[in-house]
C-alpha cells in the first residue's frame, strides 16, 4: 500500500518523526540553533492545548501571572548554594547594546557591559519564589496558586524538534501552602489534571507514577509524571509535578505567621507540561499517511475541500460549501462548536486533500459538482482512512446525514484514538521477575517493544546509583512507580534481592 | 469626599497612576531591573484582551505562529544595512552557561561563549522575514497573514509600568501580499481592528490616523497609530500599523513568481499592540478610588462578597451566594457567560469590598442575613461609586431583578464608560489656526488639557526637522493626521505657512 509519507515507522521511526513535522507543516528550522519556528497548524494544535488545559488549571482555583523572563545572576546563586544538581546551561545575557564593530557588522558594546549579568528563564521557581516571599505574611494568605504560560530557554546540546528544544513553550504552576499535607494533595491532584487531560484531550493514555529519587526535579522532595508510551515503545515524560517541601521556602524566605502567631516555612509545589506533548501526540497518534489529530486539539476538525475545474458550475460548489461549513460550525461536539474550514486555497483538490491527510484534520470532506446534484458529500475519516482491500475509504453519503451525525463522528474518532493509545499501552507493559529477564527482554526490542513492569525495594544513594547503572548499560530508565498500588506482592527486588515494597516501569525513554 | 486612594488624579497624576497599579493588584516591580511582575487581575485583563483581539485577528484571515526568542546578530546586520534609525538598545546573549567564579559565586563560563552572539527580539520583522523568504515562491503563496503572541525586549533607560518595561508583551501581525494595494489595504484593516477593539472592548475612544515621517517605524512606508486620549489630556499612541512596502522584502528576500513567470519582490506590514493598552485602561477609566474596568476585558464582571460574622447563619449567607453566583453566570452579557466570582477569601467584607472597588469590579454584590431574609442584594456599580450626598451608593434590590437585569447592566457600564473617554476626546480637542496661539494654550496644561487640532503643508526633510524641534521646545508631539479628512479646509500650515494639505492633531504624550 502506497502511503503519503516517503518513510515509514518501521522503516526509520526518527526519520518518520521529522517527516510527519515536515508533511503536516508543524514546525520547520529557524536558523537559529535549537530554536523552531512553530508552524500554525502546530501551533494552532498548542493553542488547543492551553485553551483545554488552562481552562482546568483555572477550574482548580489556580490564577495566571507572568513574571520576567530575565533573572539576575544572583537568584541562581542563593539556589545553587541550596539545590544540589543545580543545572548551569542556561542563556545568559551580558550587554545591552549592540554597536558597529568598525569592520561592517555589530557587536555586543563592550560599553554597554551590565553590571550584574541576566540570566533567560530556564524555569521560573527563582524569580516566583522571591515573589512569594513579599505576598505571603499570614497564613492568611495561604494558599497561593498561581500559574504561568511562557517561553523558557535550557541549552541542549542536542536538540529535536517539540521533544528537546533550547527554547520552548510550557506552563509553569507554582503553589505555596500551610502545610506539608497540603502541598502534596495539589502536588497529585495537579498530576491528576495532567492525566485526565492527556487521556481526554490528547487521548494519550498514561501513566502517573512517582519518579525514582535520582530523577527528581533538584531541591524536590518527590516528583511525579505521566509517561506515554510512543508507538515504538519509548517513553515519553509528557508532565510532571513537584512536591518541594519547604527546601525552595527555606532558599526564598517564604515563612508565614500561623494561627498562634508563630513563624513557619511554607511548603511549595510546581507543576508544568510542555511543547514536548505535540512531540508525543505526533508518535502516539501518526501514522505512514502523517499526523492525526485528535478531534479536541485539532484546530480544524472537519475541512471542506472543493473539487473546482474552473468551469461555471465552480461557483454553486463554492456557495454549496458555504452553506454547508455554516451548519457544521453551528453544531457543538465535545462540548464546543464544530471546528470547521473551507479551504479556498488555490491548488489543486487532490493535493489539498492529501495536504489535509498529513496534517491529520480528522475529518476530510470534498465535494464536487456530482455531490452537489445529489445533496452528497464525500467524507474521508482520517481514523480510517483505507478500506481493506487498500484503496482510500472516501464515503458518499447524504450531506444531512453527515452534519446530523458530525458530533459523533469526532466523539468517535476521539475515542478511537484513545482506545488505540491505551491498547498498545497495555500490551506492551510486561511484568517481568528478575534482571536477567529484563535482559533478555530488551536485547531484541523489535519483537518486545514497551516497558517492563518489576519488583523492586526502592534502594536509595549508592545502592540506587548501582541500579541506575545496570539500566544505563542497556539504556533503560525508570519510568515510575504507578499510583495506586496495592502492596499485595512481596516478591524479591530485581535489582537487590531484598523485598519489593513497589513495582516500577522501566523502559528506553526520549 | 473622602476616597480609597491616597492620592488624587488631580494633586498628582503620575503617583495616582502609580498608586492604583498597587492598590488594583495590577503589577508590582519584580527585583530585575525595567521587568515588572503582572499580578493575576493585571494579568487577567490582559487575557481577556487577547481573547478578544486574536478572535478580531483570526476573524481577518491570519493565523497564528511562534518564532524564536532569539535572533542572531547577522540578522540584525542586515537590516542595519538597510534600515535607517536602526534601533541598537538590545538585550544580548553572549554565553550559554554559568560556572563557579572561585568566590562563592557564578558567572558566565568564559569557556561557553558564544561564536555569534544572540539578540533578544525587540521584534521580530528580521526572523519573521527570513521565513517568509523560504514560505513565498509564487503568487499562489501569498497573501501571507500571520500573528504572533510573544514577549519582547528593548532595553529601556527609563521604564514605566506597562507603559514601558524592558520586556513586554504584545502581538505582531506580520504579513506579506503580491501588491502595494493590497498591503495598504491589511495595513488599513488592522488599524480599524485595532480602533473598533479599543473602543468596543476597551471602552477606549481613540482616533486612527497617520504618522509623521519623523515617527515612522524605521523601514516603513508609512505608519498608522491609534491614539487614545488620558484623562491628564496626554495622549497614548496605544498601537501601530506599519505598511513597510518592499523595503524589508528587499533586505530579506522574500521575492515570488508573478502569474507572467516574473520575480517581483512582495510587499509586507506589520502591526501590533501591547500590555502597554493597559496603562492606557488605567489612566482612561482609574478614578481616585482605583480601577474601573470596562466588562468586557473584566475578569471577573460581578463579585459577590458574602457578609459573615462567625455565626451559624453564615452557612446559609454562603448557599444563598452560592446559588446566586451560578445564576448570573448563566446569564449572557456582551456576547459571552457573566463572569460571576464568588470571593471566599478569609478576610473582612468592607476589606474585600474596598478591594474589589479598587481592582475595578464592574459590579460589586453585599449579601449580609437581612439580603437573605429578603431575598435581595446589595449592589454597587463601579461606573457610579456615590451618590449626590458624597455616601457610597448601595442599592438594595430584589436578587431575581439584579440577575434579570445583569446583562442589562454590564451593557450600560461598558458604555458608560466608552461615553466618557469620547466626551473627553471631544472637548480637549481644540482646534487652532496658528502657532502662537498653540504656544498660549500649552502654556497652561491644567486649564487647557488636550490635544490641538492644526493644519500643516506636511513638510518632509529638514522643514519637517525644524517643525518637530519648534514642537519639542513646547515638549508637544505630532500625534497623527487623523483619517478620513475631507480636505475642504485650505488655509496657511501653522508652522511654514505654506497652502495645508491636511490636519494633524499635536500634544504632549506618554
Amino acid at each position: 500500500m502506497k502511503h503519503a509519507l516517503s518513510v515509514t515507522r518501521e522503516a526509520d521511526f526518527a526519520a518518520w518523526y521529522q517527516s510527519v513535522i515536515t508533511e503536516a507543516d508543524l514546525a520547520e528550522e529557524s536558523g537559529v540553533r535549537g530554536c523552531m519556528v512553530i508552524r500554525p497548524w502546530g501551533y494552532g494544535i498548542w493553542e488547543r492545548i492551553q485553551r483545554l488545559l488552562d481552562d482546568r488549571i483555572k477550574a482548580t482555583g489556580h490564577e495566571n501571572c507572568y513574571f520576567p523572563l530575565f533573572i539576575p545572576l544572583s537568584y541562581f546563586e542563593k539556589e545553587a548554594e541550596h539545590v544540589e544538581g543545580f543545572a548551569k546551561e542556561m542563556a545568559v545575557v551580558t550587554h545591552h547594546r549592540l554597536v558597529a564593530d568598525g569592520k561592517g557588522g555589530l557587536m555586543p558594546d563592550p560599553t554597554a557591559k551590565l553590571e550584574e549579568p541576566l540570566v533567560v528563564r530556564p524555569t521560573s521557581e527563582t524569580v516566583i519564589g522571591t515573589a512569594f516571599s513579599r505576598w505571603v505574611q499570614s497564613w492568611r494568605d495561604l494558599p497561593v496558586l498561581i500559574n504561568q504560560w511562557a517561553n523558557v530557554v535550557r541549552w541542549e546540546m542536542r536538540t529535536r524538534m517539540f521533544l528537546r528544544t533550547t527554547e520552548f513553550l510550557w506552563q509553569e504552576g507554582h503553589t505555596a501552602h500551610a502545610s506539608a499535607d497540603e502541598a502534596v494533595e495539589e502536588t497529585l491532584r495537579m498530576l491528576e489534571v495532567y492525566r485526565e487531560f492527556s487521556e481526554t484531550c490528547l487521548g494519550v493514555h498514561v501513566i502517573a507514577g512517582e519518579k525514582p529519587e535520582n530523577e527528581r526535579f533538584p531541591g524536590a522532595v518527590s516528583t511525579y509524571s505521566i509517561e506515554a508510551m510512543m508507538q515504538d515503545g519509548k517513553a515519553l515524560q509528557a508532565g510532571t509535578s513537584h512536591f518541594l517541601g519547604t527546601n525552595f521556602a527555606h532558599a526564598q524566605n517564604i515563612k508565614f505567621q500561623n494561627s498562634a502567631g508563630e513563624f513557619e516555612l511554607a511548603n511549595t509545589t510546581s507543576w508544568g507540561v510542555s511543547t514536548r506533548m505535540i512531540g508525543g501526540v505526533i508518535m502516539v497518534h501518526g501514522d505512514d499517511d502523517g499526523l492525526r489529530v485528535p478531534p479536541a486539539i485539532a484546530p480544524w476538525q472537519v475541512v471542506i475541500v472543493p473539487m473546482l475545474r474552473d468551469q461555471p458550475e465552480d461557483a454553486s460548489i463554492v456557495e454549496y460549501c458555504r452553506s454547508l461549513q455554516k451548519e457544521l460550525a453551528a453544531q457543538s461536539a465535545l462540548g464546543e462548536p464544530v471546528r470547521a474550514l473551507l479551504d479556498l486555497k488555490s491548488a489543486k483538490a487532490a493535493t489539498k486533500r492529501w495536504g489535509w491527510v498529513k496534517k491529520g484534520a480528522p475529518i476530510v470532506i470534498e465535494v464536487g459538482g456530482r455531490d452537489v446534484a445529489g445533496g452528497n458529500v464525500s467524507v474521508i475519516r482520517r481514523d480510517r482512512l483505507y478500506r481493506e482491500d487498500g484503496k482510500l475509504d472516501s464515503a458518499v453519503m447524504p450531506r444531512g446525514d453527515l452534519v446530523a451525525g458530525v458530533a459523533q463522528t469526532l466523539a468517535d474518532i476521539q475515542a478511537t484514538l484513545l482506545a488505540q493509545s491505551t491498547e498498545r499501552l497495555r500490551a506492551q507493559i510486561v511484568p517481568v521477575d528478575d534482571f536477567a529477564t529484563v535482559e533478555a527482554h530488551f536485547a531484541d526490542s523489535v519483537k518486545n517493544p514497551g516497558w517492563v513492569d518489576v519488583r523492586w525495594s526502592k534502594p536509595t544513594g549508592a545502592a540506587l546509583d548501582t541500579v541506575v547503572e545496570r539500566l544505563k548499560a542497556l539504556k533503560l530508565t525508570i519510568r515510575n512507580a504507578p499510583l495506586g498500588q496495592t502492596h499485595g506482592d512481596h516478591g524479591p527486588c530485581i535489582f537487590t534481592g531484598e523485598p519489593a515494597v513497589e513495582r516500577i516501569l522501566v523502559g528506553r525513554a526520549y
